[in-house]
């Protein structure tokens, strides 16, 4: 069989959690906590089910969690979606990317992407036959490069792909930055898919930038959450879309189509877990003790130079000092004879770019941070 | 915004599903069961996420729940599949059938769909950059009419999809029409996405042919089932894809970029599930009970006409003696004024083609059978 995604191979994520368990490495390669969820989530889990909510939910999600989720952005954000019309729950935020890019992306549209970036976005666009335009975050900074954006813009460009807190850069877009988007597409009918995953891990007092905050950019967004990354429960698949109704009449047409709808247990008790703000107000503090402790570590007993991270729960560290390898390479041999999961920034390029940058998780237990560094303190 | 998909509205499940919830009505339409799954499948979940697995599974599903599929398949069908390379969790069967498409086929290539089919097929074809080639099954028989499948094979010809226990006519493929389709496919490249969500759903002593029992079809297939159907936990959204490991790489390259992966504890529960085929060993003879119960119903109480439910959970009508309206405005009369829901044919159909028939479903409780019986004896 003639593949149709010949540069697709498994995930790098995939790849390297599976080698990683093969060498009982420390894993901070892929994305997700090693710790328990809040056990208040799982009884209403329980509970939705014991109730019988064990089939179909409506096609865009149970009203109360729409109704929740329109109310949280509301109050981030300043700006209120029906959860009638403008909001969609979806099988995690990697499925609202596609279904987003499935509904607006024609055959020989041009989509902006900017790397580098979450790895499904070109193959999603491939898929709806959509052509890929690359442009590189400033190098070593990582911030988005306007100038470069605009020589990008094209009457073809359908829409572009941002990503704010960022990985795996871990930057947080400032509140300019986002103005500049807004004035650089305002002569446009562009689209934008922004991916907020990491909206509630941003430090030191940032705030997160979300589309929804300038009026024009949500009106012309997709703004796509996780509730696995809010609320440690990666594996529970569920996410949401918020966009302008027109937007979301299309965005509904494709899901479904592509999931139908979303696991109904799981919707129950989150729109119930919504209802105390606390958990996710809490957030920032909590993956911020997190990342001072891991690059404390870092800086302390390692020859990597840290860059900084604003926000996401990922950090970046140059690996010059301490190798020669590819970035690829070099976590490969890290999690093989010194047993620790990193991955390669080259990754999340197209064309492999090595900076000599990798990127470690610390969603992680303060034990497993500590094993890790340990580990890292022999290099 | 122009659309992608002009011919695309709501799901008329999702449309009469929120008619009979306004209407109070009787909801015989969207295939769903009004009753309870088995505690013990709850009780599976709630132990998995009290044993802490709720973060990503591996992509294609975790190993347990595959090998308890291939374990089912091989010991109902004769075939065996590598748990590693040839089966994959997704997070439901529509899910399965968009993805299989998107991975195989390629703008211009032609899929052959036979209608009247399930509403996703056709939209996902042409997401996919397909045309759709409709071959009508024989009228009034809904069996499969070999000379007009034969006729619509051309070069170009990519896919086809099948759809057996079929919905919504309840008709179930007979062995010698397998055959028909393994000979008639024998030398061609095509495809074939067999839509088995009703499979352990066949009545009065026939048995499911699925794919799996034919090498020359299990050889190019994509099996698609759905968990929800076989386990009454149609909310869940949890299904399967079975096929040769050529073409898994393939499905599994899209998948991971769709919805990544599926929810755990559900996968850990439904692997515990699955040791015990009982349960849907004694599925027949569950819904063989409704359907005589509901079909005896309907013929001392209504001038309908029935069709034969060999499989599925549906029952089809003739309404020519009951009505003048079209299918579609007796579906509507029928939940406004009778207080019943059901689905018109024509829903499956791209022309919407009337042939005085609709859909009921008979997944629900005796009492919700009933109870639609004392409302359809007005007519
Ligand atoms: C969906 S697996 C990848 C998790 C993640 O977002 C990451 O590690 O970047
Ligand atoms: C996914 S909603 C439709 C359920 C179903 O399979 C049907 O009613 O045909």
């Amino acid at each position: 069989i003639v593949t149709k995604l010949p540069a697709v191979g498994t995930t790098i994520f995939t790849v390297m959690s599976a080698l990683a368990a093969e060498k009982n490495a420390v894993n901070l390669g892929q994305g997700f906590p090693d710790f328990h969820c809040d056990p208040k989530l799982l009884e209403d889990v329980t509970a939705a089910m014991a109730a019988g909510h064990n089939q179909y939910p409506p096609m865009p999600g149970i009203p109360a969690l729409r109704d929740a989720i329109a109310a949280k952005i509301s109050a981030q954000y300043g700006h209120t979606y029906s959860a009638a019309t403008e909001i969609t729950v979806t099988a995690g935020a990697t499925q609202a990317i596609i279904t987003a890019i499935l509904a607006v992306v024609r055959p020989g549209d041009e989509v902006i992407v900017l790397e580098p970036c979450y790895d499904s976005y070109v193959p999603n666009i491939e898929l709806a036959g959509g052509s890929v335009v690359r442009v590189p975050l400033v190098p070593g900074s990582f911030r988005p490069d306007f100038d470069r954006i605009a020589a990008a813009l094209t009457p073809r460009t359908r829409a572009i792909i941002i990503n704010t807190p960022h990985n795996p850069s871990a930057t947080v877009w400032t509140e300019a930055e986002m103005r500049k988007l807004e004035e650089l597409l305002a002569p446009t009918d562009v689209f934008v898919i922004s991916d907020e995953v990491y909206e509630h891990m941003v430090f030191d007092g940032a705030r997160h930038e979300s589309v929804a905050r300038f009026p024009g950019l949500a009106a012309r967004s997709f703004i796509v959450s996780s509730f696995g990354k809010t609320y440690h429960v990666t594996g529970w698949k569920v996410g949401y879309v918020a966009a302008p109704a027109p937007l979301m009449a299309e965005f509904r047409k494709v899901h479904q189509f592509n999931v139908f709808t979303v696991n109904t247990p799981m919707q129950h008790a989150l729109a119930q877990y919504m209802a105390e703000p606390k958990p996710y107000l809490e957030l920032p503090a909590f993956y911020q003790r997190k990342r001072d402790l891991f690059a404390a570590g870092l800086a302390e007993e390692t020859r990597f130079r840290l860059l900084r991270s604003e926000g996401s729960y990922f950090q970046c560290v140059d690996i010059s000092a301490v190798s020669d390898l590819s970035e690829a390479e070099f976590c490969l041999w890290l999690t093989r004879e010194i047993g620790v999961a990193a991955i390669p920034l080259s990754a999340f390029y197209g064309n492999g770019f090595d900076q000599r940058v990798v990127r470690f998780c610390f969603a992680k237990k303060d034990e497993t941070l500590l094993a890790a560094l340990e580990r890292l303190a022999r290099l």
